[in-house]
């Protein structure tokens, strides 16, 4: 049988996938809370934000001074996603780590959602790549494929479809590939399958997986991934985020259920997760009028849960 | 990477494990409308009650009643749970398919719940395989190792006391052995590592998986244990059960949920998923004052999911 990575990572993403899903628009220095103390839970990667339109979002309207704020936190990735060149120009000018660059696999939801074909976001990736590399920035960029095992409005996405699309994230110049079941419809088979292809395909390239749990299949699938060697998981907080089409369903996966999971498998992830619970008992009263998710905030912690695994990983 | 069985029992314990956790006493001719609409959806092996003192559970007061109408379903498989020799008798005079007597692999919590050691239960065991054998009855007995990951009495229980109280049970005569996770402890590597030595020892009389949500890794956990081979799991309509030390938190894998995940996998469970989401909003109104559990029935199936995975296994 297969071995697990000794160390994963979960990359915090409630404060972008979660609150942009969300009704209520969290203050700046809550936000700003937020990251101090994941960060003193030990979580070492944080998407903080879009670098998109604030009327287009104005949950997020902040991202730049979350950055400023993160890039203070030492050994602290500072994530966000940028959905084009202007995008990425903001991401590069305020020194994020790394720059996340959605593309539907989907056809038909990359036109109403992105307003771009897969092969025109790969084109954006490439100019991306071109004003990274001529402002001398270190700013990783990360191709991201969602809707990777279908969507809501077109339905069947084909696995060639993403590998073709995770090729040309490469080829035009992307140094990390993600890929992300954006609406919940994978399953641990089909991402067992998917994602060894991707890590054949990318090598360690291949980056991250983000799992939605909107049928309750997000650590099921993580298990799956694990499996074929990927360490790291977009993961948010009490499991915010959602899907529109689904109204009142499960969000991301939760990111302490799964550190707890991969803490049980003897993965370390550097969290420490009292400390997160705690967090999360935090963000539930700011969200006081949203779903909440998760199951463990509710059980809590095993009698027999060894605290000494809450290890200090890139501390 | 390890292949799947091609066809997997969900195996409903709602009307035993998911009725005896919760307050409401479900009339009798609403359980016989829950096993004929179950049996209707496609399931084909049912749990329909426990043969313990009424006192103890008013709940199942009425398991004699069930088993009567649910012999009367060709080709149903009719389980229960018995405690002790007394039980047994019940269920041999009754001809139940099958009783399951339950052992505590954790000394604290056998004594707490069953007032008995693990090897007085395997002394009774051999009882009940004499009782049964004397009376030329066929009602196969499955021996189920609860508390198999740790406990909240005693914690941690060793997985050697576990495959010692397995091989007790078949020394005894023990047609089938199964393996429970009573309180959520366990995660999908101790899952996969200890289902995969229960399988070396047990074989094919390794019978059944038994997960509780608790800390939302039953799916996860499902997944590990069917790369175990292991082809045939416990789960309770709407997630329902729980744990009395653990208020509020989730219960049972969800029958709905697990069949989503076993199709989408390309496992045929002969379970009709539309209409057990229909015998579920049913049931949810029964059960109007209760917690109730599962993702898939807020979000619906996917847009991509073929109907025609709805096969009639052993119709």
């Amino acid at each position: 049988m297969s071995s697990f990575p000794p160390n994963v990572v979960i990359r915090e993403v409630g404060l972008r996938d979660g609150l942009q899903s969300i009704q209520t628009i969290l203050p700046t220095e809550r936000k700003i809370e937020w990251i101090a103390d994941a960060y003193a839970a030990g979580q070492r990667e944080i998407e903080v934000g879009s670098y998109v339109p604030a009327k287009l979002l104005p949950q997020l309207a902040d991202t730049a001074e979350l950055v400023a704020y993160a890039k203070t936190l030492p050994g602290l990735l500072v994530s966000v996603l940028v959905p084009n060149l202007k995008g990425a120009e903001r991401a590069i000018e305020s020194q994020a780590d790394l720059m996340l660059v959605p593309l539907s696999a989907s056809h038909a939801h990359s036109l109403a959602n992105l307003r771009k074909t897969p092969d025109e976001v790969i084109a954006e990736v490439a100019r991306i790549r071109a004003a990274r590399d001529a402002a001398g920035s270190k700013t990783l960029i990360e191709g991201g494929i969602g809707t990777a095992f279908g969507c809501t409005i077109q339905g069947a996405v084909d696995q060639t479809e993403v590998l073709r699309c995770m090729q040309g994230l490469l080829d035009a110049g992307a140094d990390r590939v993600s890929i992300a079941d954006t609406v919940g419809y994978g399953g641990p088979a089909a991402v067992r399958e998917l994602f060894g292809k991707a890590r054949a395909i990318a090598g360690d390239k291949f980056w991250c997986g983000h799992f939605h749990d909107t049928r309750g299949l997000a650590l099921a699938n993580v298990y799956a991934a694990l499996e074929t060697g990927v360490a790291r998981f977009d993961a948010t907080l009490a499991g915010i985020g959602g899907c529109p089409h689904a109204p009142g369903a499960s969000g991301n996966a939760s990111s302490e259920d799964l550190a707890f999971m991969l803490a049980d498998m003897g993965i370390s992830t550097g969290i420490d997760i009292p400390r997160l619970l705690l967090l999360r008992e935090k963000v539930a009263q700011w969200l006081s009028s949203e779903t909440l998710h998760g199951a463990l905030w509710l059980s809590g912690l095993p009698k027999t849960f060894a605290h000494s695994s809450t290890a200090t990983l890139n501390a």
